[in-house]
């Protein structure tokens, strides 16, 4: 594990990483420059925007240049793995986590900067630069922080948020990014009988949402097909808001797939069991 | 018809509405105060907070204290009709579009206000208060205004908003605020077959969904079960940017029910002819 000294460095250096890339970022969000290319195929639309793969190379320069020896992972450019001793640090990056909802002008997208050490998420940050808004944790202290950094503000505060208490599933609000994310049976029967048991259930948010759960305001976020990118990052925000991420087993999530989010332990076991029945 | 300048003096006084009642509904916003009550009965969870209430309560008083002959509709308070000659000005309030999204912290929720004249909406504004945006139209001169608010800039600068171009369904983009808002066999197949023809489905959005419509990010907005608040003060808005909103039958939608909005006039049509086929 990092001393706390380093892991400071590593907070300051990721604060950097988000304040520019959210502003090259925002050049091109609500523009009608937003270069949209798809990855995929026409049945399996993947947009990716040129402020998408400006963001990450700006992202990997500065961590190149900072930490030579640490290894790299983002969406848009992939694996960057330099030959040392130091390889089992790696950065994991989404420069826009939900560019479904970027490109359509909603603000719920964010920015993912991720540190794992020995394939253990141990620091991330997400960034949201059109709502000024910053959730980050590096797991020390069980402690995780919230930033809104209107430039009106005369001084920063960082908030430190917890998740809510909420031991009953009918008391839950359940979030998932959109239904079509469950493409089997297995996925689309699970969910829907969870989504049964839960008080209320809203599509859209992909990173935001998991932040929102870690803040107290949302119970649980349910998903699949995940890549790493998309929730290593998001772990220790909510791990460390008192929060637990596993996969639909139960096991760890930081490699992404059949992803269930829950502020409240007690919670989890339940939902689990609901996505298995 | 109203002349210009009594319109002028209907957007002013509608700025200051949503000044005052942002005010009071950011107070709740993400706060555990927001006191939900259940409108309805436990299977329809139909959620109210006392920031719905205090904030439609404020603006009511201002509406009877400037235009007591006017009448009102409003989500939470219902119908206030003046024996008056001027019975035919109503205005038309929704404090919390989007009250779902509220509870979870999103900021994609709005506060609406309307007004119109013998039926017929003549002024809508949108406001959201956390993200410090405001859309309005009184459909002078074809026009629809954007203003972001931010406390930090110098200068407010409205913009002009309009839809932009897309006459093909496989190029839209579609929105929704929740697919279980289809309720019946017609209305789940009429929505699954549009959305099996555009590049690409969101959900979530309520209010700021049609007015990201409006400024040309989104192609196609399409909902059921909407009550009269929900949409009517809209209509300006979509239609002073060029676009057009309809029910599923293409006739008025100011009442609400099946709604379709669409950017481009001609894509409306095709999506119409989808809905109906």
């Amino acid at each position: 594990m990092l001393h706390s000294a380093n892991l400071k460095k590593i907070s300051n250096f990721s604060h950097i990483l988000a304040d520019t890339s959210g502003e090259v970022i925002l050049r091109s969000f609500r523009t009608a420059a937003l270069g949209i290319e798809n990855k995929a195929n026409r049945e399996n639309f993947d947009p990716v925007t040129v402020a998408d793969r400006a963001a990450e190379a700006l992202i990997r320069e500065k961590i190149s240049a900072t930490y030579p020896s640490h290894g790299i992972i983002g969406e848009e450019f992939g694996v960057t793995s330099p030959n040392s001793s130091e390889q089992d640090y790696c950065w994991i990056l989404d420069p826009i986590d939900g560019t479904r909802a970027f490109l359509s002008g909603f603000p719920t997208w964010g920015t993912l900067i991720g540190l794992m050490i020995d394939q253990k998420p141990i620091f991330g940050m997400m960034n949201q630069p059109f709502t000024q808004e910053r959730y980050w944790s590096d797991l020390q202290n069980n402690t995780s922080y919230y930033r809104s950094y209107h430039n009106d503000q005369d001084e920063l505060k960082d908030q430190n948020i917890k998740t809510r208490p909420c031991p009953r599933l009918e008391d839950a609000i359940l979030t998932s990014t959109h239904p079509d994310l469950f493409v089997d049976d297995f996925e689309k029967k699970s969910f829907y009988a969870l989504k049964s048991k839960v008080r209320m259930t809203r599509y859209g948010g992909d990173c935001y949402s998991y932040c929102l759960l870690a803040s107290g305001h949302i119970d649980l976020v349910v998903e699949a097909g995940l890549q790493i990118y998309d929730i290593a990052p998001l772990i220790p925000i909510i791990e460390g808001a008192g929060g637990i991420v596993s996969n639909w087993d139960g096991g760890p999530a930081h490699k992404g797939g059949r992803v269930i989010a829950s502020g409240d332990p007690e919670l989890h076991q339940q939902a689990l069991d609901h996505l298995n029945s």
